[in-house]
C-alpha cells in the first residue's frame, strides 16, 4: 500500500500503482468526471498514469491552469489526427496548448494550403474524433523505434525533434488512428471534449528560425461544455473590437513604423495627450504622497550592469552592447531603470532620519523581443514604467507596502478597474540557500506583505516558493470588462542590489546599515496599460483623461464664430475640445466623431447662438437636449467628480 | 597697379605688393594703430603680408573675432618664448587661439612640472616681451629644413606635425628668439599686447589621443587695453562662482556618476522639478500655438538614418550602432529627433488645408563626444530638445516665422533674457550647386526670414554663405548677466528631408507637392539652458519656475504643527515649499536656507502662531515684516505676474 497525500492534507492509502482516475473515482463520481490530469509530488500525470510510492497529489478540473493545459494539449492532438486524415501526407511540427486554446505548426502537403474554406470540414472531423471518445494511451519508446516510425511516416520535422532527444525519455501519445511524439499529460479519452473549433491561420517558421521553413500554424479552442464555446467566441468577437490596435488606429492614438523599428511605438498627438495626462495625473498622486521625481539617461556604461547583474542577464538574447570610441568603453541600453536610481541614491549620505527615500520616474527601458514576439503595445520593445524605487529601513518595510497598496488601489478604482485579484509570492521555506538576505529579515518583510495587504482588505493568493532570490513580492492583476486578467502593477522587495552597490545609511547606534530597496511600478508600462485601457473601455476612455472631452459642430460656416467663442468659454471651465468646421453634413460630423469616441457632441446652430446655448449629445446616449454653457460644464465637471467619488 | 576693394564697396588702387598695414594708414592712422589682421577674398593675411592681385578686403581689430584670433595667437607664442627663455629644454605641442584667450600644450624638461607658483615669474617675463614690441616675421621654409630646424631643438612634437604636411605649404613665425611652426595670422608686432597673464594648467593627452604622452596645457588671456584685462578676471571670478556644476551641486540639482557613464546627468528631485516645471510651461504655451506633442523611442532601425543621411554623418567618431539577435537588425541611439517625427507625419494623408502641422517633443537624444570635451551640462553625451517640426507650404513658410521668433521673444523674455542677438544664414547666391531645393524656394524662404524678422523687430545679423546646404537659417544668442554669449534657439529650413522621405501633400491643383519642413528650437536643449540659466542667475531662478517657493522655519518644534498648518494654506494659493523642522538654531536654518537661494524664508514663532501671521525674509533683502498669509500669497503672486508682464 502507498500513502497519497491530498491537498487539505488529509492521507489515503491505496494500492502501489493506483492511478489518477481511480483516486478521483474513490473520492466522488462527480469529481472523476470532471478530473483531467494529476499533479504526482511535482510532476504533472495522465490520470491513467500508475503511482507507485508514496505522494502528494493534487487532481486537476478544466478550472485550474494544470487542468485547461491538459485538455487543450490533448484537443491539438485531436486537430493534427483530423488534418492527417483530412489531408493525407501532412507533416507534423510542434502542437502545445497556449494561454487561450492550442495550436499546431503543420506542413500540407505540395501545392495544397489551408484556407479558412476548411474550416468547416476540420470542425467537423475533430468534433467527430471526439465523439468518439478514443482513449488515449501513453508508450515508452526507444529513440531508434521513436526515429524509424516518424521517418516512416515522412515526419521529418519529429525526427528532427526526436534526433535531439536522449534514448530513454521518449514517449509517444495515441488516441485513434494518430500517434504523436508527446511528453503528455493528457487526457484519459477525447470524449471530455464537447466543443472544438479552429480559430485562425498564420506563418510561422520552423523552430523561431527565420532561415528555416515556414509552416502553417492552426490555431484551436476546446471546451467542455458547448456553451463556454459560444460564450468564449462572443468574448473573442468583441475582443477583436476592443483590440487596442485596431482602436489604436481609428483614434490616432499611436502608429508603429517598420523604418523606425518593429516594436518601437511612436506616439501621436491624441496618443501623447492621453499618456500625458494620465502621467501628470500620476505624478500629482505620488507628490501628495511624498515621492520625489527623477530623471535618468537611457544608457549606462555595461560596468553598471556588471555590478547590478543586467549585464549577464540581458545577454546575447538582447540589445547588444554599443560600442564607442573608446577603447574598451561601451554603454547598454538600459533594461531596467534601478541601477541608475541607486546610483542616484549613492550621491548622497544618509541617517536613519532621511528614509524613506521614495524616488519615482517615468523612465523608458529598451528590451528586446524577437520579432514574432511583438503584439501592439503589450509586447514591445521600449516601453515606459511608471517605476519607483523606495530606500527604506527594515521596520518601514510594512507601512511602505501599505502605502503603495493604498494608491494602486486608488489608481485602479479612478480609472474604472473595480475587480482585480492580488498573490503573494513567498520563498521556499525548505530551501533557504537559494535566497540572498538575512532569514531574519525575509522573515519580516514576509510579515510585513500578508499584514499590509490584509491591513488593507486585499485577499491575495499566497504562493510559497514563488519569491524571487532577491525578494518577497506583491502582483495585481486587473480583470477587464471582457472578464480577462492582465497582469499591472508589483510591489518587490530587494536585498539583492543594495548589497551588490553597498548602499548604506547611519542608524540610530550610528553604525553604517543597509538600507532595503522596493521596486513598484502600478500601471507596470505605460504602453501597456494604454492597451489595456483601450481593450477594457473599447477606447470610450474616462471623460477626465480622454483627449477630446468634446467636439464642437456647427451646423454651417455662419455659426463657426460662435463655436469658436463656446471652446473659449468651455476652457474658463478646464473643457477641452475642438471644432469640427469641415464643410460636411451634421450628420456626417455626428457620425465621424462618434467613431471618435468624443464623450460630449455640441451641436450649434442657428437657435443655439441667438439663445447662448448649446444641443448637447452624449456618446451612448444620444441627444440631451439644450443648456446653457453653465450648465454643460456643471453636467461634465459633475461627471468627472463622480468618477474619483465611487 | 591693383584694386583693393573695401567692405562699404569702395575701391581704391594701390602698387602690387602693397600690405594690410599700408593700407589701414592710408584710410586713418587711428584704424592703422589698432588694425590686427585683414582679410583677403576668404584668406586671413598678416598685416605684413603683400597683396598681389586685385583683392576684397576687410581690417579686422580688436572687436572682431578675426582681430581677436590673430592677437591671441601671437600671445602663444609670447607665451611659449616665456617658458621657453624661464625654463629651456621644454617641449612644444599646439597652441591656438581658442574662444576666450589662448594655450600652448607643453612638455617641461624632465623632473619640472609647472605651478600656479610660476604664473607670476610668467606673466612677468611675457609682459616684458610685449613691451620689446618685437617684430613678428613670416618666412617660408621647406619641409627638410623645417624637419632639421625643430630636430636640432629636440621638438618633436613639432617635427610629428611637419613629418604630415606637404612640402611647400610649411611657414614659420619668429618674434625676438622665438620662431614656430605656424600658418599664421599674426600681429605685426608683440608691442599691440599691452596686458597678459596665464590663467590656468590643464592636463592634455598629445593630440587628444588617450595612448599618448599628457602634457601639460597652459592657459592664458591677453588685451590691449589693461583694463579690459581687469574687467575680464573679475567676469572670471564671478563666472566661477555661477559655475552651473558649482550651484548645481549645492542646490541638488543634477549629478554625475563615473558608473552610469560620464557626461550623462541624472536629474535629482530638485533639478528634476525645475526641468519639468520648465517643460510644462513651455508644452502650455504651445498648445496655444497650434503645436500638437509626440513621443518617439530613442533608438531606430539604421535603415532609417540611412535614408535620413545621419547613419554617414554620425560615423565611426560616434556611438556605434546596437546589434540584435536578428541578423542584420540594427538599431542606432538617436541622434536627432527629425526623422522619427517624419516617420509620423508619413502616418496619413494631407491635403493643403492640413498644413501646417506642427510638431513638438521634448525628445532626448544622444551623441558621442569626446571624454575630454565633456563639461557639466554644457558639453554632454545625452540631451533633451525642446524639438519641433513644422510641416508647411512654401507660402506659409514667412508667417511661421514670425509665429515661432513670437514665441521665443516670449520666452526669453518670461526668463529674464533681455539681451539678445540674432543671425541670419543665408547661401552663397555664386554657388548654387551646392544647395538642395529649387531657386524659387530658397529666394522665397530668405525673403521670408528676412521679412519675418524685420516684422517681429529682430535685427539679425546677415551671413552670407553661412546657411547649411539643405536650407537657411535664423540663430538666436542671449547674453547673460556676465556678458557672455550663448548660442540658443535656431529655426532651419530644411529642403532635404521632405527629399529623402518623399514627404507630400495634396495642394489646390489637386496635385501632389513636397512640404517645407522647418526645424526650430527655443532652449536649444534643456540641459545646456538649466546650465546657461544657473550661470545666468546665479541659481536665484525666477519665482515661478524655483522649485521651491518658500521655506518655513519654525522657531522650535512647538511651531511645527502651524507650520503644517501655514503650508497647506499656502498650498491653496499655489505657493510650493516645505518646512525646516531640523533641531537647529533658527541663524543656522536661515543661513543653510539662503545659501539654497530659497526666494522666501518664513519665521514661525510664538507671536507669528498667536497672530496667525508669518515673518517674512526675503532672498538678498532681509526681513520684509510680518505678513498675514493672504498678504504674503499676494506678494508672490504680484511677484510672478510682474515677471510675465516686463
Amino acid at each position: 500500500m502507498i500513502k497519497i497525500t491530498l491537498p487539505d492534507g488529509s492521507i489515503r492509502e491505496y494500492a502501489s500503482g493506483v492511478t489518477g482516475a481511480e483516486i478521483a473515482e474513490s473520492i466522488s463520481p462527480r469529481l472523476a468526471k470532471e478530473v483531467l490530469s494529476i499533479t504526482v509530488n511535482s510532476e504533472i500525470y495522465d490520470l491513467s498514469r500508475s503511482i507507485e510510492t508514496d505522494a502528494h497529489i493534487k487532481l486537476h478540473k478544466f478550472d485550474d491552469d494544470e487542468g485547461k493545459h491538459a485538455f487543450w494539449h490533448t484537443s491539438a492532438h485531436i486537430l493534427a489526427e483530423a488534418i492527417e486524415s483530412l489531408f493525407p501526407g501532412t507533416k507534423f511540427g510542434i502542437g502545445p496548448a497556449i494561454e487561450n486554446g492550442f495550436y499546431y505548426d503543420i506542413e500540407l502537403p505540395e501545392g495544397r494550403a489551408l484556407s479558412e474554406n476548411d474550416f468547416a470540414s476540420i470542425n467537423k472531423k475533430m468534433l467527430e474524433l471526439c465523439q468518439q471518445d478514443n482513449l488515449i494511451t501513453r508508450k515508452d519508446i526507444t529513440k531508434a523505434d521513436a526515429l524509424k516510425y516518424f521517418e516512416s511516416k515522412g515526419d521529418n520535422y519529429k525526427t528532427e525533434l526526436i534526433s535531439e532527444l536522449e534514448d530513454g525519455t521518449i514517449t509517444l501519445y495515441t488516441q485513434g488512428n494518430f500517434t504523436d511524439l508527446c511528453r503528455g499529460p493528457h487526457l484519459p479519452s477525447t470524449g471530455h471534449i464537447k466543443a472544438i473549433q479552429v480559430l485562425s491561420l498564420a506563418g510561422a517558421y520552423w523552430r523561431g528560425d527565420e532561415s528555416r521553413k515556414q509552416l502553417t500554424r492552426v490555431y484551436g479552442i476546446s471546451f467542455p461544455k458547448q456553451k463556454m464555446l459560444e460564450e468564449y467566441l462572443v468574448m473573442l468577437e468583441e475582443a477583436k473590437k476592443r483590440d487596442h490596435r485596431k482602436i489604436g488606429k481609428e483614434l490616432e492614438l499611436f502608429h508603429f513604423s517598420p523604418k523606425v523599428g518593429m516594436g518601437l511605438a511612436l506616439w501621436l498627438p491624441q496618443g501623447t495627450a492621453l499618456r500625458d495626462r494620465l502621467e501628470s495625473w500620476l505624478t500629482g498622486e505620488l507628490n501628495k504622497r511624498g515621492y520625489e521625481m527623477v530623471k535618468t539617461p537611457h544608457i549606462g556604461n555595461v560596468e553598471l550592469y556588471k555590478t547590478s547583474g543586467h549585464f549577464e542577464k540581458y545577454g546575447k538574447d538582447s540589445f547588444q552592447p554599443i560600442q564607442t570610441p573608446a577603447e574598451g568603453e561601451a554603454f547598454m541600453l538600459k533594461p531596467m531603470n534601478c541601477p541608475h536610481h541607486v546610483e542616484i541614491f549613492k550621491s548622497k549620505q544618509y541617517s536613519y532620519r532621511d528614509l524613506p527615500y521614495r524616488m519615482a520616474e517615468f523612465g523608458t527601458v529598451y528590451r528586446y523581443e524577437q520579432h514574432g514576439e511583438l503584439h501592439g503595445l503589450t509586447r514591445v520593445r521600449s516601453f515606459t514604467q511608471d517605476d519607483a524605487h523606495i530606500f527604506c529601513r527594515p521596520d518601514q518595510v510594512k507601512e511602505e507596502f501599505k502605502k503603495i497598496i493604498e494608491l494602486i488601489q486608488y489608481v485602479f478604482k479612478s480609472l474604472g478597474f473595480t475587480d482585480y485579484r492580488s498573490q503573494i509570492s513567498l520563498r521556499d521555506p525548505d530551501d533557504n540557500s537559494k535566497y540572498i538576505g538575512t532569514d531574519e529579515n525575509w522573515a519580516k518583510a514576509e510579515q510585513a506583505i500578508q499584514e499590509a495587504s490584509e491591513e488593507m482588505g486585499l485577499k491575495p493568493v499566497i504562493e510559497t516558493g514563488e519569491a524571487a532570490f532577491y525578494g518577497p513580492k506583491l502582483d495585481f492583476m486587473v480583470k477587464d470588462a471582457l472578464g480577462r486578467m492582465w497582469q499591472l502593477g508589483t510591489i518587490q522587495v530587494d536585498y539583492n542590489l543594495p548589497e551588490r552597490f553597498n548602499l548604506e545609511y547611519k542608524g540610530t547606534d550610528n553604525q553604517m546599515h543597509q538600507p532595503i530597496m522596493l521596486h513598484r511600478t502600478i500601471f507596470g508600462s505605460m504602453e501597456r496599460f494604454v492597451a489595456v485601457l483601450i481593450e477594457h473601455t473599447a477606447g470610450k476612455f474616462p471623460l477626465w483623461l480622454t483627449p477630446q472631452q468634446v467636439v464642437l459642430l456647427p451646423i454651417s460656416e455662419k455659426y463657426n464664430d460662435y463655436a469658436k467663442k463656446v471652446l473659449d468659454l468651455l476652457k474658463n471651465y478646464d473643457i477641452r475640445g475642438q471644432i469640427d468646421d469641415r464643410n460636411e453634413k451634421i450628420g456626417r460630423k455626428i457620425r465621424d466623431n462618434e467613431l471618435k469616441r468624443i464623450p460630449y457632441l455640441l451641436v450649434l446652430g442657428e437657435k443655439e447662438a441667438e439663445t447662448e446655448t448649446l444641443s448637447v449629445r452624449k456618446q451612448g446616449q444620444g441627444d440631451l437636449g439644450a443648456m446653457s454653457i453653465e450648465e454643460f460644464a456643471a453636467v461634465i465637471n459633475n461627471e468627472i467628480k463622480e468618477n474619483f467619488n465611487n
